[in-house]
């Protein structure tokens, strides 16, 4: 992987970052965008971490995370040049109508939008994480065991921590480094994976309890008077969909989140070589190959009707 | 890690070998074994693989799993050399009572038993894969593809897929070595993680629908009405007792199984320092650390109330 060196030349030139990612961050968001943070701290930069909602919980392990806000401070003007990271285009963000002086995007979504002065996009990078690593070592900044926590956790989180099939040898090879820079695989297994509340369990079961298989599809849902009963919010499905995956015979694993009346996040899973992010581009929706979402106004029954018919229509052009 | 030279020139020295592991074998005893015997093949010589139980169905992916055999054939005589692995005792091996011409011991459990001519016992290595990962460097042997599909798998079942704390970075750069010598981490990881049957799967989430938290112990039970029901056997609940530790205050989880008319197979499972294999050695069971059971004769009323009363007085005796 080659670091543009009008990027380098362009973090090394301006002064002040304002660094932003997706909403909904999880921490490959989170973490690369920490990192990056840490290594412009370093050169004596000014930087401001921005995401419109807040840390998740499962990511207030990952050193300096308070340093997020998700209101964009008066202090930024117009001399402060904007980094989007893990995400390419102001919407994403949250931010849109904003202007910059200057652009970059740090990204491993493909994309089709044309947003920023300098793109670097990837996407055969695992995770942002794997991007920002290549970066500080082309920066020459040794990595802090801080930056190596936060990197090992946006890595882990983005390859299911080493099973999904983005996981190849440079990718543990990474990881190894960031282990021996002082990132410890079990401590942050346990912060991302270990650390659900009771709630959020119940939340878990009464969801499994939903399941429906048809053909190589299972579906789950979430309701909002499901959230009520168990004290969580939509945030606590996270990793929902993955569940189901566990079986043999499914190829992919659909989660319904009830945000408001009728009005429903779908989460798309699926094995091998089945692209979701084609139907949830349907739905006017994004993601990658193997994870993919969007949302969709209908009450539940239709949503499912009008899914499960693009996703036979999806499998019949991948047959052909 | 230093290969004992005498384990090299045993290996150089005999021609006929019989690889034993342990009775109720998993991807580390079946990976670490064919991995070994490949490499002792390419060196010319005859072995034999056997373990008392058969390969078990999750294993059927490791390349020439069918070689092993669960009756020691006639032809093996008295001019074999065993070779134990991944255990240190003819007893876990069901095969006391035998007489070999040398044995030697490749282990990563710690020991008190004083079994074989040489003994390699490491008990820092993650797994027996990574033991056989040395000595195949050291033999100056390639690494063949089905060599680093079985070591890959065995060092992976044996790390939780890198979330444990025996990962390190040398766990890391061996696997990557082994990506690089063939091995698919996203292919291994769904072999071993993803084959549920939909059955199975059905017992899962009645399983879970049980559940029960007391303080910092959850219970989990199947009954065999619920066997019956989905069509599943006691051996589909393997892993069933790891799902409540996701939650964060979870210190304890114990789940129950019924064989019979009153009586339950337990099975506990613990985080951190906290020694389940005490209790269940109170009831005349056994274990380690943080993975231990036993059975017990009684309604599973009366069982969960003489287990929680266990519990408490060992948490008691932590404590003091």
């Amino acid at each position: 992987v080659i670091v543009p060196p009008k990027l380098l030349s362009f973090l090394k030139k301006e002064k002040k970052f304002l660094i932003a990612t997706h909403i909904s961050p999880e921490a490959d968001a989170i973490g690369s965008s920490l990192a990056l943070s840490m290594a412009l701290d370093f050169l004596g930069k000014i930087t401001v971490l921005y995401d419109k909602h807040p840390v998740p919980k499962v990511c207030h392990f990952l050193p300096a995370h308070e340093k997020f806000t998700n209101i964009i401070p008066h202090s930024i003007t117009s001399d402060f040049a904007l980094i989007l990271l893990d995400c390419n285009t102001l919407k994403r963000a949250g931010i849109e109508g904003r202007s910059f002086k200057y652009s970059a995007v740090i990204d491993h979504h493909e994309t089709k939008e044309d947003f920023g002065d300098i793109k670097w996009v990837v996407p055969e990078a695992a995770a942002t994480g794997m991007m920002i690593f290549y970066l500080i070592k082309e920066l020459e900044i040794a990595i802090t065991r801080d930056m190596a926590i936060n990197l090992y956790a946006a890595i882990a989180i983005d390859t299911g921590t080493f099973r999904y099939g983005n996981t190849t040898a440079e990718t543990l090879k990474t990881a190894a480094e960031l282990i021996e820079a002082g990132a410890s695989p079990a401590c942050i297994s346990h912060n991302l994976y270990e650390t659900w509340s009771k709630e959020r369990f119940d939340l878990l079961v009464m969801a499994l309890n939903t399941y429906e298989m048809i053909d190589d599809v299972v579906i789950t849902f979430v309701t909002r008077e499901m959230f009520l009963k168990t004290g969580t919010a939509p945030e606590d499905t996270e990793n929902f969909p993955a569940f189901p995956r566990i079986m043999q015979n499914v190829n992919t694993s659909v989660f319904f989140r009830e945000l408001d009346d009728n009005y429903w996040k779908v989460s798309l899973r699926s094995k091998g070589d089945f692209n979701v992010a084609v139907i949830a581009s349907h739905f006017n929706g994004g993601g990658h190959k193997n994870a993919a979402g969007y949302e969709v106004r209908s009450d539940l029954e239709s949503a499912k009707k009008s899914l499960l018919k693009g996703l036979i229509t999806c499998q019949q052009h991948e047959r052909e």
